[in-house]
């Protein structure tokens, strides 16, 4: 038995991404990333200096805040206030890590890098979204510093996205909107960089459990995704 | 000694003000509220009941959250976590109150609506663009309780609007940006319904103080851009 | 149709005021502000230095901080813990603002006045009298700086007080009490230096609208009670 | 070697105590209690109802919170605001616990008391204070409860009061105040009701030790004013 | 280049890992569990009723907490207190998620079973022997579920363990302790069930990147240490 | 009328104590107490260094840290988040009082013992055993600041014990477990040197009150357990 894909696209299909540089103009650099009704804006802001733990070691940091607006979904959600859920605080790590492995933190220097990722429209994947999107932004935000003449060159090491896949009825599903999210038996989320080596890869049995076949089949169409996002990267950097 | 505007405006001139309808399309409305380079989305979501200490009286009720992006400067802001600031609790309030001037609760039901006012980029006159945008927000998510045949006519009984005025060199300014702010004696935010009177009126003297004659004519400023603002929320809903 | 106020007092008349100096004798300076039965302890402690945001600048700082105490009201309210609702937010920097007003912060130096009014008993018009009699204890705090020789002379430029009108049947009624306040449709708060100058007007229509022919005799009200304030002030300070 | 009191008083005298009834008249009760310089308010507030814990049991409860203004001594005192000290914790765990041993729970009813207390001025002794004061304020309660027709007698069934007792150069001395309470080696605080049976005792030595011989002694001078106290809380009643 | 294991391992193998059951006999099931220096006392608490989002759907569910004691670990940790770190909060949502899996909630009927797994020492590898410890103590509460007649039959359908591989120098390293963590470059943590399923994986690299081929062998490992976890397991059990 | 113990004590005798040393091995100390059924993992951590009410006085300090394992009784209790009960405060700051005067301060030089005292058991007595044991784990840190050459003798200059008394049916029975806590009419904890002396003494009237006869008899009792305590103590430290 197949899956039919709520918006017809094939198993191993995106949604259609599309970056929109400098929405806002005030941080050092904004995208507005949609992949599909998935609506990430992503900014960066640079600050000197370094967290206490780096001080003295001449390298630089990134660190990232995901947070999800009140009306991002049908069902209205309380905003975090007090603390934050475990969900969000294992979101912002991840994009988090996955974005300063796209950084020769040596050559930023002693500054750090806030990768902002407000979600406006919520259609799953957002965590993905605000990683393949923060990283136009962090790339564009490495150009100015160094066509302000900070830096020499941009310490961009690695070009970074993330892609979800889902296993529905045992079969591969690349990039799963919400409908498709609520149904899957596994979902994926994987981050690699340009040479399709893997960065993070994070496979959870919300019920269930995947045989190493799966998995590498899994990673086959995640590989494919994530070479048309690396284009597009380049596409929108490039225009 | 006169002031001069940084963007060239006369005194009694608005920035340019765009309502951008259903920029995103989940929450029951949503407007993208651009004011001069402050930009504000609004989204209205409605949920069945109401607060604990209006229950069982038969009437509906209207609360709002307001919340600045941390990227929505140029100096990044850190997000409120743990507690709120006192403006950001003022201006939410201010908010509530101000497009609660806006409905016939009773009308309503026992319905409550949540006004979400997310600023994504910040250039002074978040909370009057707040209020505008949000109310232009609000008329859409009541024509669509009646277009889904859940009220038999629109609740909203007045059109509300806001507007700050600041006294420079004495003088008043209408719709101030963040270099006017900052250089401003004396800050209004004027918020009044179709029929120009006053539902909410703040006039602060963070230095100095002002007199009554200065008041009048800041309200004279005042009168003159609620009418225009009046006219643009209409050309919206009706576009 | 007009109203009969509960103590039969004429619409333009403030309730009975009285400032009781050094209630308690730890702090800086203290007064037992009495206004009708609303009882406000303002005290005043004063501070070397001054925030981060102005070391080094030459000048001092005043702040306030404003709390109700559970058992000031016949229903008694529970204590702010874990945060403060957005009223006393709202009430204890409007009570920094005004009383700032009053100051020379260069004159003062690098100190910082904090002062701390803890509403004993509450009948309407806790953030009025906490002004009106934070005044008198201010001027006693910098008075005691000058005999002590810390200071050449007091660095008090204006005396301000402040009080709230309100609108009942559309007619302004003067320093309301509970009963009042409950039933008015609009209530402002006005705080006033010696010369009738404003330093803040906060006009608020709970319900309804007001016009500016209203708040023009609304503030003639004003005017008037400021007059019986500054006078009943000087009383106390000279006594 | 002996101490000499800095107010001259013998070592087994009391300060100087009054209640001042009615101190604020919309809480059910108010005592202003003043014990040398210490004064701490107590109000009493009933509610029906009581604690989860309770409910169906058929009696009563009583709670007690602690409090000091920032002003109540010479260095001001930041609030206690997202977390209470395991101070203000243990003192008002104490006042709960000595005055729940005056009532009749049962005779109480489904009824909670509340008594705050709040220290205006403190000159040590706060928590005694509260604890002698707060009983004439619970029993003033107690009394209009059966004025009103809500109980047929008073549930009070002992009288209660607090005293503390320091060992100064290993002597026994009442009701130490602060530069007494600083001096101290020992610092015991000892609830007792009015047949001088124990309710609380709490010795503590903040550095070195008592032997059994000096706890006798220091019981017999706290029986000596607990008597005092015992025949100034009939007066105050009956006055 | 190959890695010489500190405590003289061979790449595939596990520290000594033991099981103390009973270690405390007040929770329903109590087990110690020892891995190398790394010890977790796991308890397990069962409580009639489910969390609100699954009241009536004739199901049970079970979660878990996660902290690490102060003294744990060398340098001592501060506790967490207001808020969890983003660490804990992972680590307790992966402990809950993968020992869900041993289950067939809707055997268990409406009961919440709460794993809590307090880290006494660290020496890495915690979460790894929270979830093989914690599946010993939760198929023991079942077993006492089933001899105190509540349940029919056990609902484990799944034997659950966890293990961590690390890429040390590019090779695969099984069970890593603190040493061996710090130095690694890639961290996996792999959760399967007795049929080598995998019911989590969690790939990260902290700095640099793997191949699938890496991966691949990483696999290898973990279900060659599996398999003895399983055998440790049974044996623990039937004991 | 007498009270039968459930495990057949007589009135004056211990529960069954002992002392495992170094259960965990990362910590400077660490020892696992149990008495009867209540087990207390006691760890030390010696920092360098003081709090800043203490800097450049040329003395160490000591602090304690209380907590209940969720699983330690019955019933499970919900982890301590956010704030601390009152009575997990009072035990704490009665812990660290309690072994501060085991220690000769100012030879501890400018560094901070940390004792955490957490309960993986609990019948009754958790804040006695946490004393006594922590004591012998006290003892056992300071040795090996000793042997590392750190200080040249031992600071301890006090054997320190704790035990509590309960009055049942009027009698004096020693270390209760917790059904004989529940029955008690009071409760007594008494922190003794080895000299006898009391360092610190809490008797608490849940219900009732006791006369000075009672205390004295209570303090016999508990004398005759402390003596015994510090054999015990003294045997372990030995072994």
């Amino acid at each position: 038995m197949n899956w039919q894909r709520p918006d017809g696209r094939k198993s191993d299909r995106l949604r259609p991404i599309t970056f929109e540089k400098d929405f806002t103009r005030f941080a050092t650099s904004s995208v507005l990333t949609r992949c599909g009704d998935t609506q990430v804006l992503c900014t960066v802001s640079i600050q000197d200096g370094v967290p206490k733990f780096l001080e003295g070691k001449g390298q630089g940091w990134l660190t990232a805040e995901y947070r999800m607006l009140p009306g991002a979904t049908p069902q209205r959600q309380t905003r975090e206030l007090m603390k934050l859920s475990g969900r969000t605080q294992e979101i912002q790590r991840l994009i988090g890590r996955s974005l300063r492995a796209a950084l020769d933190l040596e050559a930023l220097g002693e500054r750090t890098a806030i990768v902002d990722a407000d979600v406006l429209q919520a259609d799953a994947g957002t965590r993905t979204t605000a990683i393949t999107g923060g990283f136009v932004a962090l790339a564009m935000a490495m150009d100015k510093l160094v066509a302000a003449g900070a830096l020499a060159r941009s310490p961009i090491r690695h070009q970074i996205a993330a892609i979800s896949v889902g296993l529905l009825h045992g079969e591969p599903y690349l990039d799963l909107n919400y409908t498709e999210d609520v149904a899957a038996e596994i979902d994926c989320n994987i981050v690699m960089n340009d040479r399709l080596e893997i960065v993070e890869l994070q496979g959870t049995a919300e019920e269930g459990s995947f045989s190493r076949a799966q998995l590498d089949r899994i990673l086959d169409v995640a590989e494919k995704g994530m070479q048309e996002l690396f284009v597009a990267q380049r596409a929108a950097l490039e225009g």
